[in-house]
């Protein structure tokens, strides 16, 4: 089959490699409709995160059941499937709690990489939700948004509990920050400021339910949002990027008592223990139990509540992966559609 | 008046000052009856805090209402009175929310030292609770503990959110986390496990409430946990030291969605970006806002439902406060309370 390698920064080729098999009764195998490049893939391709030989990429993931293992009831053969990017079992007692991400037999469904033809997915009865018939072909993008970015978002919004009456600050205009503000918007919240700086983003970020957009960042930033709480902060803010700045903006910008969520993956960062104990606000973050959110995000995107594909503004044959990595890259696309 | 001050590590003297005077209209000053010695006022005594030339000392005060300002209402002469160690104008938005510590308003009652005859209490009217009449004696300790160290271990313990069904862990042994163990128990924990390794606190942990005594620390108390946890770790664990040792510990003794809530004034805390966000806990804490339980906190101790004065192992004059310093420095007493 054909999958998206990495060799290095910037190099990302697309080659043939065996197809995935059933490694334990509990997997299944899936044909993948739809997958694509995730901000936290251009970590590697910029080399600031290293990797240990060539790397099959990709997490995120829809597509059509193939085979399953002996184990697995409740997923069957012909089912459209959507899955977390993180496998679960989604019974232990911290899935039952609704933190499959952290699930106590968690494993890396990327592992085996999603951008290919493809996808070996552990657990498959915890991890994967079935759509009730297939779905039109229009919502895939959407529904392939639910595997990480959507719920990524969703989760953000959730841990900073964003809802009435609530003024939330969004830091960081990437995918996963859109989809926050799409998430702070259906949670009811009343005032939403995007963080952004780029018209397009702007655009949708104004779409997905932004009400005010800040351009200004780091100290500027923060003084920006203070001045349009009466001093006070935000109640929520959503951290979506994962670097000391954006974090630092994100606990400032909060107030004493607010809300931070933090889903931008952390790199390079340090909290200092003096100014957070000052800044009294709650902290909660970490990669998203996407498997928590899964049945309610399915259901708005088919009934078409939510239009989260709308992140998509390139879409490429898998062949064409790496100039999908080079456009997020250069900012010229928010996130990039791989079709095997 | 007599007043305690530190003029470096080790040197506490107590001479004479002027009283204090009302400096605004919403000023109180109150003869205290009682104050004490906080886990945090070793800190400086031990050196490992500067102080800029001699400082009072003390900020944990109950006493009765000598002099208001022209604007204060509530509070009048006479009154017996228990207060934060942080003033508030208990209206602000901060305020109302109930994280009084970081009132926009906000200032440090301990300015002017507590362990003192006569102390300067700021925004009287919404940092003072009254009691319905002058308490017996015997009370009188336990109502001091409502002023800080209570109302700090309360804090945690809500931070934590300890509650029915949860494993509580406890990380610190001085009063403050004491109190956590006596709020987790009376907020209807399971399981409470105190991590201590003295004697009479384990005894007094006992007392309070505990379940389990945990007697390693660092990587080996966090295997404790773990291991009295199914593999799972604590669903809420308070933190009431403030080292960099403390901190981890207590964050990975919490299992993926549980709660960490620290007290323990942070002292050299770095806390790693990477690991936190794989962590998964939420995180809260910094200054209690001991305003919003004292309401509860006072009607609890009046109907003697709760014994919190009990951490008091020391009782001192006023004169002899640097025995004090010294005795909870050697660990010889958990707690000393001081009578001007």
């Amino acid at each position: 089959m054909r999958q998206a390698i990495m060799y290095g920064p910037g190099d990302v080729r697309v080659e043939e490699r065996d197809r995935p098999v059933l490694l334990a009764p509990t997997d299944a195998i899936i044909r993948v409709t739809a997958a694509c490049v995730c901000g936290s893939d251009l970590w590697p391709w910029r080399g600031i995160e290293q990797t240990a030989g060539p790397t099959p990429m990709g997490h995120e993931y829809v597509g059509i059941v193939e085979e399953v293992g002996a184990e697995v009831a409740r997923i069957k053969p012909g089912q459209f499937v959507i899955g977390s990017f993180m496998a679960s079992d989604n019974t232990c007692e911290i899935c039952q709690a609704g933190y499959q991400s952290r699930c106590i037999h968690v494993e890396f469904v990327g592992a085996g990489g999603a951008q290919a033809e493809y996808l070996r997915v552990p657990l498959a009865d915890g991890t994967l939700v079935a759509t009730p018939e297939l779905p039109p072909a229009d919502l895939v993008p959407s529904l392939l948004t639910a595997s990480d970015v959507l719920g990524t978002g969703w989760f953000g919004a959730v841990a900073a509990e964003a809802g009435p009456g609530k003024t939330v600050a969004v830091v960081g205009d990437g995918a996963v920050g859109l989809h926050a503000i799409l998430a702070a918007k259906h949670l009811g919240a009343e005032r939403i400021i995007a963080m952004s700086r780029h018209e397009s983003r702007q655009k949708l970020a104004l779409d997905f339910g932004a009400t005010d957009i800040v351009t200004e960042r780091g100290d500027e930033g923060v003084a920006r949002i203070k001045d349009m709480t009466g001093g006070y902060g935000a109640h929520s803010v959503i951290e979506a990027v994962g670097t000391q700045e954006s974090m630092m903006q994100a606990i400032r910008s909060t107030r004493a008592g607010g809300h931070v969520g933090y889903v931008g993956v952390a790199h390079g960062v340090e909290l200092p223990g003096t100014e957070l104990f000052f800044a009294e606000v709650h902290l909660l973050g970490g990669p998203a139990p996407v498997r928590r959110f899964l049945p309610e995000l399915i259901d708005l995107i088919l009934t078409r509540e939510i239009d989260p594909g709308r992140v998509f503004d390139l879409d490429l044959p898998l062949a064409e992966a790496a100039q999908g990595y080079r456009a997020m890259d250069d900012r010229r696309a928010i996130k990039t559609l791989l079709r095997p």
